[in-house]
């Protein structure tokens, strides 16, 4: 079959799993954005900018599993970095693809706009190198090998990939003998490690799995509760990651974020004597600045292509492969461990006080759910949600190893076009809306309908906590933001304004009676007030960064 | 004297001639931040993110001859990398200052959030080589070499630097013997060089010099003007690096664009048989994609760190000595050389009718005042404005070569604070302003007055002209752009709302009639108007995309 590079790209990036392709135009992809635009799979959802899109990319990526972001040369592909390297972080796979100058012009040396003037051409790719898990120049000669080497290794990893695509490759006719299909990997030997893992168990009197992130990443949930549903070992689970681990099972412990974790937890894990990290990793944001009490090298440490314990370090083995292993581990608990206590309902005052952050998200947990998909924007809304109690399948989505500001508006846009028919519900603050607000008009433009709570404190209440509570850098210029849906062309927007207990029930009760749109409300709270969490990590950082 | 390292640096900025710094806070940078603020000499402009910030410390560059920036790690500083790479294409000095992790937290390979979560700390740092010309990992030991070194290197090569400062580091106390005076470069010999020129020129009949951005970046435009006046040869100059020559001036020819320049300018130029490149690069954008007659390799080029005749070539010599040693040059010019003609004023009709983009750029040269500050964005309103006819003291901001989009409304928020007292005159797009819009709420917290023309045409009109007239990707969503001074908080901004050139008249009159204040026009014109220039060049441009 005849096919053009770029439809053979499409079909190929189609056949991973992706059916929205995130980007901005530039002259340097407009040839290939035809193809994207004329295939019948793939929708082309056009961004503000380059960071937004990328955001947008990873959000979606992390619903549908696989994502894709489409920039031009140098000028878009750079202002999408910072987008990438989060999805490299939290491994989110995205197909980065970057439309580039013909192999003419480069080979030719020209001074063309987007480049550095200096005739080199692959400054940009090697920037990238750090941020992404593989990288390919495509050419006419090359396509239908390297763009299945790089599209399974995004799977593969659960990490971006970079595409290099001279415009003129894009558009070169070739012979296509096989279309690409994501092939699963050959089963590794793991028992070694399987039998390490299940002789320290059942030495243990009091085993914990901490788990996280990569779980999410690998959609391993029913694999790592089947596990425990035949070990009943309990869960603790970090905020990076929440969702890893379903809170309902009656197996759950609950988070565990070091010295802040509730006692019971807290206690349990610290005085663990067999801690299996899965999928976990111990950070600074998830464990109140490493303040955990067990020795780290004690811990068993299984994560993707990382297995280590004790002086048995592996860095070939995948994580679906160990963590199906652990499945023929022959264990039965004999340990008592504290049940999870779920968080009581209404356990909280209604009136026309100023509405508190500790209120709020009292009141959140109420207002969730039984399949919403919860997007927490680091800095108080995260610190906040990451204690809320999830059902079964609800699904949460923070960034707090990357911690990017502004990352969860545009990462919205992603995980609503990705899951177009669940309720996204969105917890952000003013600062962080400042830097990516304009995502707000391509949700509009998409007809999406999100519900949007924007905290309205005056400044960056993380910050201020770290450091400078009253300094002027941590403020931030006021912005009518109910005004914003207007301006955006939401006439299919519903605001709302809260600044009482009494306001956000009402308004939790008009939002569950119009679901058919979006709404976007702006919540009032004092300056200086925070969730408890965020205090207390925020003391951390400050003492971190001594 | 002791000092902490974040106050010897920021005396060392200052004393480079810097006094406002654009950034964004974040924790690994808030105590460095202190030392910012408690500084008397220089000001803090927070940022709503850190890609506006970079665009930002370049226009404030662009005029005040060398900006700062100061982000977070990882999450700020490569949001910023693609405003750097284009101070770097375009030879802007912007010292780019990263806030980092302490050393002990990188020297234990803690995973922290805004690293990667595997214990490196150097990535982010190496993504800044191919756009810097010098980086640095700033220690208390070396703080008072480096500093100076990278400060000297960015006014040196009128390029960005990259400070990699661990925030433990910013807070250790130092001895300081010397504070930082930027250094004279050494003479350097050209005598070689400029009698090769001198032979050249008494050799030829009809010589010509190009010129360009690197005489606005070197800020050398009082002596090539005494060159020409002493030597009588007619100037072009580029689109890149407009008002690099007085267009005043008698001995003026007018833009070089290649196959699109006025048929005089194009004439003399292709047929001149000394053209002498000076501080000019010869890009696509700036030549409608190289359509000049001459052949390449028989220009003199004189440019920074590069001197080519015939087979002679230097990639030491600064541009400033070569120019100064281009004045003990002894000629004289024999030759006839076309007059420029300047535009007409008044060359338009005055009705009721849509306003026309041509009538758009003609009305515009009549409501340019002298001593204004033009920027134009990338796309229509560069290709329109590059050939107004400007007064001496007027400047120019474009950024052609580089080509970001949304580059200018940032830019001109670093213009207008490095330039209270000048009026700036902003034209850009819509689809560039939704790219940075938020900067508009940064120059309105500032309390700046420029003057900002959006035309509002309802997409990428640049993009539809080189491919995809019609298609989707070329749309975007339209907004209620008045709107915005409101919910930034604007309410000291008068907006107006221009469909005619009777109401472009009007409003030139009332802007006229008041200065004290930001003006926010929205122009509408059709969609598939556009300038002359640009549809010329967008067919250069799609044609090398072949």
């Amino acid at each position: 079959m005849k096919q053009r590079v770029g439809q053979y790209l499409m079909d190929a990036v189609n056949a991973a799993g992706v059916d929205k392709i995130f980007g901005v135009p530039g002259d340097f992809n407009l040839a290939f954005l035809d193809d994207i635009i004329s295939h019948d799979q793939v929708e082309w959802i056009g961004n503000t900018n380059e960071l937004n899109a990328s955001y947008a990319a990873d959000g979606y990526a992390r619903i549908n599993g696989l994502g894709a972001l489409v920039t031009t040369f140098g000028v878009g592909e750079l202002s999408a970095v910072n987008g990438i390297a989060g999805s490299y972080a939290e491994r989110v796979p995205v197909i980065a693809i970057t439309g580039a100058p013909t192999r003419a012009v480069e080979s030719a040396g020209k001074y063309v706009h987007h480049s550095l003037g200096e005739g080199t051409f692959d400054d940009y790719r090697k920037m990238f190198e750090p941020i992404t898990t593989a990288q390919g120049y495509i050419t006419p000669e090359n396509a239908t090998t390297e763009i299945p080497r790089l599209i399974q290794a995004a799977i593969n990893e659960r990490r971006p990939v970079h595409l290099h695509l001279p415009i003129d490759v894009a558009m070169t006719e070739i012979d296509v003998s096989k279309s690409f299909q994501p092939e699963a990997r050959d089963d590794q030997d793991v028992s070694h490690y399987i039998q390490m893992i299940e002789d320290k168990l059942n030495s243990a009197k009091q085993p914990v799995i901490i788990t996280g992130h990569e779980i999410n990443s690998f959609g391993l949930h029913s694999e790592l509760e089947q596990f425990v549903n035949q070990t009943h070992i309990p869960v603790a689970q970090l905020s990076l990651g929440k969702g890893a681990f379903n809170e309902e099972n009656e197996h759950y412990l609950g988070i565990f974020d070091g010295s802040i974790a509730e006692e019971n937890v807290k206690n349990y894990v610290n005085q663990s004597d067999a801690i299996l990290n899965i999928g976990a990793k111990l950070t600074d944001s998830a464990t109140a600045g490493f303040s955990f009490e067990f020795d780290i090298d004690d811990v068993v440490m299984i994560n993707h292509n990382y297995f280590k314990m004790n002086e048995t370090i592996s860095e070939q083995v995948a994580l679906p492969h160990l963590i199906k292993g652990l499945m023929s581990i022959s264990y039965k608990n004999k340990s008592e461990f504290p049940m999870y206590q779920r968080p009581k309902e209404h356990d909280y005052q209604v009136d026309h006080e100023p509405l508190t952050q500790a209120t709020y998200f009292k009141m959140m947990q109420d207002f969730l759910q039984l399949d919403d998909i919860l997007i927490a924007e680091q800095g108080s809304s995260f610190f906040g949600a990451y204690d809320l109690a999830l059902y079964k399948d609800n699904t949460f989505i923070g960034q707090p190893l990357w911690g990017s500001i502004g990352y969860t508006l545009p990462a919205t846009l992603g995980t609503q076009i990705a899951a177009p028919h669940r309720r996204n519900v969105l917890l952000i603050g003013d600062g962080s809306l400042q830097l990516t607000v304009q995502s707000l008009s391509t949700m509009i433009r998409q007809q999406l309908k999100p519900i949007i709570f924007v905290v309205n404190n005056d400044g960056y209440t993380v910050e201020r906590l770290i450091h400078g509570m009253k300094e002027p850098y941590n403020d931030i210029h006021m912005w009518d933001y109910k005004t914003l849906p207007a301006v955006f062309g939401g006439d299919n927007v519903v605001v709302h304004d809260v600044n009482t207990s009494h306001e956000l029930k009402e308004t939790f009760e008009k939002i569950n009676a119009h679901s058919d749109c979006m709404h976007f409300v702006e919540v009032k709270m004092a300056i200086e007030d925070a969730p408890a969490k965020l205090s207390d990590i925020a003391k951390a950082f400050a003492s971190q960064n001594k």
